[in-house]
C-alpha cells in the first residue's frame, strides 16, 4: 500500500464517520466542496433519534459562514421541550444525472452530497433569530427580506430555528462518464449520462394579487 | 371540536408517528398518495441509528406493490453484518415550487413528502434478489434491464438489497397558492408561486462509446 499524497487543503473533517470507506474517490475534501452543496441545494434531509427511533425529515436550512441555520422540525422541537439537545444528522443531496453503463451492475447517478453530523443549539436571543431567519430566507427565497414584511415579535418568538456548526461534516460527489470494465466494451448496449435539470417555472400570482403588482425582478429572473 | 368527517380511503397507517400532530389538511390518507411520491422521486434519504447516533444518506430504491427495495448503504451493511436488523426510516421529497407570500413568515413551499418507517428485511434468495434489482434498475433506469447486461451471479451475490414492507407510512403535501391573513392583503408585495420543474438534458455518449451505437428511444425519449 502507497502513502497517500499530500493534499493541498486542509481535510473538511477526520472523524471516523466523516472518513470515507469506501469510493473513497468519492470524497471532497475541502470547505469549498461543502459550501458548494449547501448553497445549491434548497432543502435538507434532517435526521435524528426521537425515542429510540430514526426520524429524517425534510427541512429548510440556510448557511451563513460555517453555520447552517435549520427550521426546527416538530421532533427537534419536542426534544428541545424536554431539555434534551437533538444530536443530528443533515444531509443535502444535490442529482445530476443518471450513469447508464453496459451493465446493469455499474448503472449508478452522478450526484453530490454534503452530510453534516452534530447538536444545534436552538437559536435564542431575538437579534441573532432575525439574522439567522434572513439566512434562511435569503436561501429559501433571495430577495424577499427587502420585498415582503419582515417578521415581526411575536412571529420572532413562534419559531424555532437551530444553529449547527459545520465542524463534523464529509463531501461526497459522482461525477463523470459510465466506467465499465474494459470486458464490456464490446457490448453493443448505450453507455452515457442522461443530465438531470431542474430550473423554475413562470410565476403564478395568487388569486388574490392586485392586477397591477408586476412580479418582481428577484422573483422573475430567478435563476438556478 | 367537531368529529372528523368519515374518509372514503381507509387511513394509510395509524401509529401516532404517522400521524400529523399539526397542519393536519397537508396529510395524504390514501394509498394512491403514498404510491404517487414514491413513484415520482428518484432517491430516498435513509436515516438509522449507527451506533447510537443518527444517520442519513441518500439511497436508490424502487417500488413494487407495498414493498420497497433499498439498495443497502454502508451503515445497514455494517449493522446486518453484527446481525442487527436496522430500523429505518426511509424519506422521499419532491420540491414543486416556492410560496412568496406578503410576509416572510408565511413564505414555504409546495412539496409532496413521503415517510416509511420499518425494519426492513435482507434480500437473501437469490431469484428473489434478482427481481429486487429489477425493480431498483426499472425506477432509476427504466428500459435498462433489457438494454444492458444483468446481473451476472457474482455480482447478485455482492450487493446487498433491502425489502421493506409500506405498513406504517405518511404523506405530507403542500398545494395551492400562499395564504395571507386578510390584514396583509393591502400589501404591495408580490404574492403567488414559482414553480420548481425537473427534466433530462440531452444524453451525453460516454468517450469510449462506438460512434454507431445510437442513444436508444427508452433514453432518449425518457419523461419525468
Amino acid at each position: 500500500m502507497t502513502e497517500p499524497t499530500a493534499s493541498p487543503a486542509p481535510p473538511l473533517s477526520a472523524t471516523p464517520r466523516t472518513t470515507l470507506g469506501r469510493k473513497k474517490d468519492r470524497a471532497g475534501t475541502d470547505r469549498a466542496c461543502l459550501h458548494e452543496v449547501l448553497d445549491a441545494g434548497l432543502i435538507c434531509h434532517l435526521g435524528l433519534v426521537l425515542d429510540g427511533h430514526p426520524q429524517v425529515l425534510p427541512t429548510g436550512y440556510g448557511r451563513d459562514g460555517d453555520v447552517l441555520y435549520l427550521h426546527g422540525s416538530s421532533g427537534a422541537r419536542s426534544m428541545l421541550a424536554a431539555g434534551e439537545e437533538p444530536e443530528v444528522c443533515v444531509t443535502v443531496t444535490l442529482l445530476d444525472a443518471v450513469v447508464y453503463s453496459r451493465t446493469l451492475n455499474d448503472h449508478s447517478m452522478n450526484y453530490r452530497s454534503a452530510v453534516i453530523y452534530g447538536r444545534p443549539r436552538p437559536v435564542v436571543d431575538p437579534a441573532e433569530k432575525e439574522h439567522a431567519l434572513r439566512v434562511l430566507s435569503d436561501h429559501l427565497a433571495p430577495g424577499s427580506w427587502d420585498h415582503a414584511r419582515v417578521p415581526n415579535a411575536k412571529e420572532l418568538a413562534a419559531v424555532t430555528v437551530l444553529a449547527l456548526p459545520l465542524d463534523e461534516a464529509s463531501v461526497k460527489a459522482r461525477t463523470g462518464p459510465p466506467t465499465d470494465d474494459p470486458a464490456e466494451l464490446s457490448s453493443p448496449a448505450w453507455a452515457g449520462l442522461l443530465p438531470l435539470h431542474s430550473r423554475w417555472g413562470t410565476p403564478v400570482p395568487a388569486p388574490d394579487l392586485a392586477a397591477d403588482i408586476p412580479v418582481p425582478p428577484h422573483i422573475a429572473d430567478r435563476r438556478i
